[in-house]
């Protein structure tokens, strides 16, 4: 691979959806910018001679060689959509990644004893509609397809409608066994979202598992009365009681080594001059040790309850280990770089919860940001990232099968 | 005036906008509820041959006698429109119970030395367009009729259109000194919106004084994050800023004795797993002391600045007098009852700034509770307040002028 491949294809990307005042991206699932996008990535597939197929769900997979006849291949990938204001690299990273590690391989004369594919998987942030990995979760079945049909977006729109809008069937989403049985392994390539890679002074890493993690509701009640008459004393007031949960939220997360996180809220009335009757706020916890977020849970509970309010699990996902032979097999043939653990979902999890060879390799986002314009990698550690792409990619497809 | 007067007003009144599950009144101004509430009040109005007027806002005036010819008069009022959910006798009371005082004077035998007005203020909640007061303050120019027509609802309709759909000509509305100049003298009675007449055990106490009071908006940034991936440490949590305000604003007003209350937040970008990189409350805080108020003020700037965030004043209202020798008159001719202050604004504020001679009374509370379904008072109470009512009418317009 020549640099310039890759920075061609990250040139090209660099406008689609970008933000002018706050230099964020807003490129978010069946919209006009995820069409472009689409088009894109089509784009390059075709002036590569890899052959471009869509699965039920839209998920892109372009192919050097043909999973059907001489698979289950090797596939390398990520998504191209993104949070709102969000940064350039979580996603599109890996998917010009992927391009550029085949550039690489070719180049370099490789011929693989197995079919490599490139995808790029749809609405994985869940920006739009609310589902995160709702690409991967259709075609493997964890998420329902009348479900996901009929998730709204801000506007009130349908799933279902915005994919009809972008000239899809939404009728024909659902489980896709025929294109995961082309799916022998699957390595997702991505911008770090931490700072481990800057204090360990590495370019790359081996992601080895996707911490346990969930969502819950933290409802606390009050009493709807008016905030000129109602003495302090007399009040039953959501919001404060609400801000102490918060607060207790963080303490119990560093007592107990987790990350917990409240970034939604929901005030009722919410009137300026109106005493709350009813506050909620949304949490994320998340920790390599799922005894210590359950324990987090629990003391947050307590202190709802506390204020005669209650907590709901939304969503709980179990530790996803990635294949532990394929993540050993990829740290030797990149000698001994580190391995890391992460808080955040990807499609690599869902694959790998579904039974395919899965691993990740993670690129140094000196920052620490994500899901932020301050998100970024430095060009060398990108190019980094692609040469350990192509060394695990030529490993995986060489040789004796 | 016989009790069945009140009751019967008070029971055709008692549908209108009435949610059937909590019990609260949704009657928003230029909505369908307000019209059927305005067709009520001029059916009242022609049933007792009380000549009804509407000024340029659309404030409904029904005049026993010319005032002018025989004015300035004595005009007794309220308003009848609700906020969201809100309880029955906020703002009714005071006009159902001007009628009955008109009817009470009548069933006497009182023959007025000036003409007694009953009001009917449009918009006092500001519970659809955002600005309280709005009938009162478009006809004395305290509210511009340009911002007041292009005022949005939550539908993003204009007062303007709202106006133009309940068959009024928006382009009409501003000040109107004429109709002003019939209103010598200005009484409105209110539901306590505290429990201090509870603790007095008294029913009715005259009102001598609006509070000063104001709005802030409290702004505490943060920095934009992914919520499973960055380490608690490194995290500027805008949400985790403002819940810490929040409560330190309690505290500043537990210790000054004012009222501050946070009942509106918003917070960017608002997702389940990103860390907020803005968090914004809106603060209510009001007190007897200006010098107080201005206090909580001044910690909760210092507060919102050690997370490197601000406080702008939205608005800031002196305290509103009522008129001292009207207050005195009042008391006396009532046997001495308890005078109060309270947190609330009320057109009869905006009137006494506009320099008409003002008072109000208050009937018990019980419950303490205002704007919601607990809001209460007692018929008896209801009653003693016409009583009251009537009594000051009389007083103020009988014998020599």
């Amino acid at each position: 691979m020549s640099p310039s491949t890759f920075q061609a294809m990250w040139a090209a990307l660099s406008p689609v959806g970008r933000d002018a005042q706050t230099g964020g991206y807003r490129r978010f699932a069946w919209s006009p910018e995820d069409h472009q996008l689409r088009e894109w990535f089509a784009q390059e597939a075709t002036a590569r001679g890899l052959e471009l197929t869509e699965d039920r769900m839209g998920n892109q997979w372009a192919w050097w060689g043909d999973p059907d006849t001489a698979g289950p291949g090797l596939v390398l990938g990520s998504h191209l959509d993104s949070v709102p204001d969000g940064g350039a690299y979580d996603g599109p990273l890996g998917v010009v990644s992927a391009l550029a590690a085949v550039d690489a391989l070719r180049g370099a004369g490789h011929r693989p004893n197995r079919p490599i594919g490139v995808a790029n998987f749809v609405d994985e942030e869940g920006a739009r509609f609310g589902i995160a990995l709702a690409g991967s979760r259709v075609i493997t079945g964890l998420l329902d397809a009348d479900r996901a049909r009929s998730l709204t977006d801000g506007d009130g729109i349908t799933m279902a409608e915005a994919m009809r809008a972008a000239g899809r069937d939404p009728d024909a989403i659902g489980p896709d066994p025929e294109t995961l049985r082309r799916v022998g392994t699957y390595v997702e390539l991505h911008v770090e979202q931490g700072r481990a890679l800057a204090d360990l002074d590495a370019p790359v890493a081996v992601g080895t598992d996707i911490w346990p993690h969930g969502r819950w509701r933290i409802d606390v009640p009050g009493e709807a009365n008016h905030a000129g008459t109602t003495r302090l004393a007399d009040r039953r007031d959501a919001v404060l009681g609400l801000a102490g949960v918060i607060q207790g939220t963080r303490e119990a997360a560093e007592r107990r080594g987790c990350l917990a996180t409240v970034g939604k809220v929901a005030i009722e009335p919410g009137g300026v001059n109106a005493i709350a009757s009813h506050a909620t706020g949304w949490l994320d916890a998340r920790g390599a040790n799922p005894e210590a977020v359950r324990g987090v849970i629990q003391d947050v509970t307590a202190m709802a309850r506390a204020h005669g309010g209650a907590v709901h699990e939304e969503s709980w996902t179990p530790v996803t280990e990635f294949t532990p032979d394929l993540v050993s097999r990829m740290r030797e043939v990149l000698g001994g770089i580190p391995a890391l653990g992460t808080g955040a979902g990807h499609d690599a999890g869902v694959l790998a919860q579904y039974g395919i060879e899965t691993a990740m390799l993670f690129v140094r986002n000196p920052t620490g940001v994500s899901h932020s314009p301050a998100e970024f990698a430095e060009e060398a550690d990108c190019l980094a990232g692609v040469k350990a792409l192509a060394t695990v990619a030529a490993d995986l497809t060489g040789g004796e099968r």
